[in-house]
C-alpha cells in the first residue's frame, strides 16, 4: 500500500497559529508555513512581541503579504484551525493549561522536545505524564492533539537559502483524521512528508530522538533529521 | 565535516557471534554477514539447534563455504571478537548475566528490543536500567557494550531475493573505537551504514523506537527503516 500524499485532505484554507512563535523553533514554522501559503498567526505571552516578530517574517523573501499576524496567545489559540505548541519544556504545562478553552474543539500539535543538557551532552528528561504531548493532552481533554515537528532543524528552517527539508515529520496522536491534516499541513512545506508513527504511548521516544539528533549533530557537523525508509 | 565511511576500521578479519541467532532478527543478522564474508558463530543454549540454523544459512545462496557454524552461547562468546545480543527481551538479563566472563573484553552489540504488544499494538517497555543495553553494561562492566541494529527489518534481512537494505544502523555508546568497529560491521551489508546516534543514556529511544516503526508498518503496510539525512 505505501504511502499515498493523495489521501491527504486539502488544508491551504487554514490558519496556523504558532504558540511559542517568537521561539528558534516555532519562528521557523511559522515562517516556512507562511511561505507555503498558509495563513499564520503567531502567538506569545507578549502580544507586541509576537507582532514584531510577526513583522519581521513578513518582511522575508516570498512571503505572501498579509499573511502573517502577531497576538497573545489566547488571541491566536481562538483565531485558528490547527495551533502548533512550541514553547520550552519549562513553560510547556503552565501555557498549555491556560489555554485550554481556547483550544477546545481544535487540532493541536505538540512539538516540544523535554530535553536536558550537561557536559556529556543532550538526554530526555522523564516526563510523569510520559511525554510532552500526554502532558498536552491530559490538560487539553476537549483538544485533537497530536505531537509532530519534534525534529525540525531550527536552523535550516530559518534559512532563507534553503528551499528543501528533507525530514519525514513522525506525527503521533489517536485522532486519525486530525493526524491526516498534520500530514497534510507538514506536505506544505517542500521536502516534508507527514508520517503517521503510532498513538500518543508512543510519542515520548520521538520527542526524546531529538537528544540524539542532536548528539549526531555533534559528532558530524550536520543539521540532520530523518526519513523513514520503504515509504 | 559529514559521514565518512574510509576513517572506519578494516573488520573483515573480525568473528561475529550472535547470541540468540535461532531467532528471526538474530538468524537474520548472521546470514547477512555471513554473505558479506564475516565468519559467524550462532549461539544457543542448545548448541545443536544452533549447528542446525547454521546449516540452514550456510545453504543459502551467496554464504561462503565454511563461514557460519553454530554452537553454545558459552563457546560462540568464547570464539568471536563481536558478540551480538540478540535474544527474546524476556531472558535478556539472565542471558547476559551468564556470560559475562567469555564476554570480558568483547565488543559487545545489544540489539533487543524491550516492547510489549496489546490489542493497540506496540508500546515500549519500561526498564528499570534505562534501556536493555544499559542492562547489558550493568551485567558487562568489563565488556565494550554497544546498542545497535535495533531497526533491522526481520523479514527484510532473511529474504534472499533483497540484496541492499535501506538503513542507516543507530549506534549508541561510550567508547568511542568500539562504536567505529561496529559501524564498520553495518557497512559490511550492503544499504547499511552505520551512525554514531549518542551516549547509552540516549538508548532507550532508540530501542523503544522500533514501536513505532512497527506501527508505521501497520498502517502502510511496508517494512520501514530510518535514515538520517544530510549526512
Amino acid at each position: 500500500m505505501g504511502y499515498d500524499a493523495s489521501t491527504l485532505p486539502d488544508v491551504s484554507d487554514l490558519t496556523v497559529g504558532i504558540i511559542g512563535g517568537t521561539g528558534d523553533q516555532g519562528r521557523g514554522l511559522a515562517y516556512r508555513f507562511a511561505l507555503a501559503g498558509q495563513r499564520v498567526l503567531i502567538g506569545s505571552r507578549d502580544a507586541s512581541r509576537a507582532a514584531a516578530v510577526a513583522e519581521e517574517i513578513a518582511a522575508l523573501p516570498g512571503v505572501p503579504a498579509g499573511g502573517i499576524t502577531g497576538g497573545g496567545n489566547d488571541q491566536v489559540a481562538t483565531g485558528s484551525d490547527v495551533v502548533v505548541i512550541a514553547v520550552p519544556w519549562e513553560g510547556h504545562e503552565a501555557t498549555v493549561a491556560a489555554l485550554a478553552d481556547p483550544l477546545r474543539g481544535k487540532i493541536v500539535v505538540d512539538c516540544v522536545n523535554p530535553l536536558g543538557f550537561d557536559k556529556q551532552g543532550p538526554y530526555a528528561l522523564a516526563v510523569p505524564e510520559g511525554s510532552a504531548v500526554q502532558q498536552a493532552a491530559g490538560l487539553l481533554p476537549e483538544s485533537r492533539v497530536c505531537a509532530a515537528f519534534n525534529h525540525v532543524s531550527a536552523p535550516l528552517l530559518a534559512d532563507p537559502t534553503i528551499e528543501w527539508i528533507d525530514l519525514d515529520v513522525l506525527i503521533c496522536g489517536e485522532d486519525r483524521e486530525a493526524v491526516g491534516v498534520v500530514a497534510a499541513l507538514a506536505g506544505r512545506i517542500p521536502g516534508m512528508r507527514g508520517v503517521y508513527a503510532g498513538r500518543l504511548r508512543n510519542a515520548h521516544q520521538i520527542e526524546a530522538f531529538t537528544a540524539n539528533l542532536i548528539a549526531i549533530n555533534r559528532r558530524y557537523k550536520a543539521h540532520t533529521g530523518v526519513r523513514v525508509t520503504d515509504l
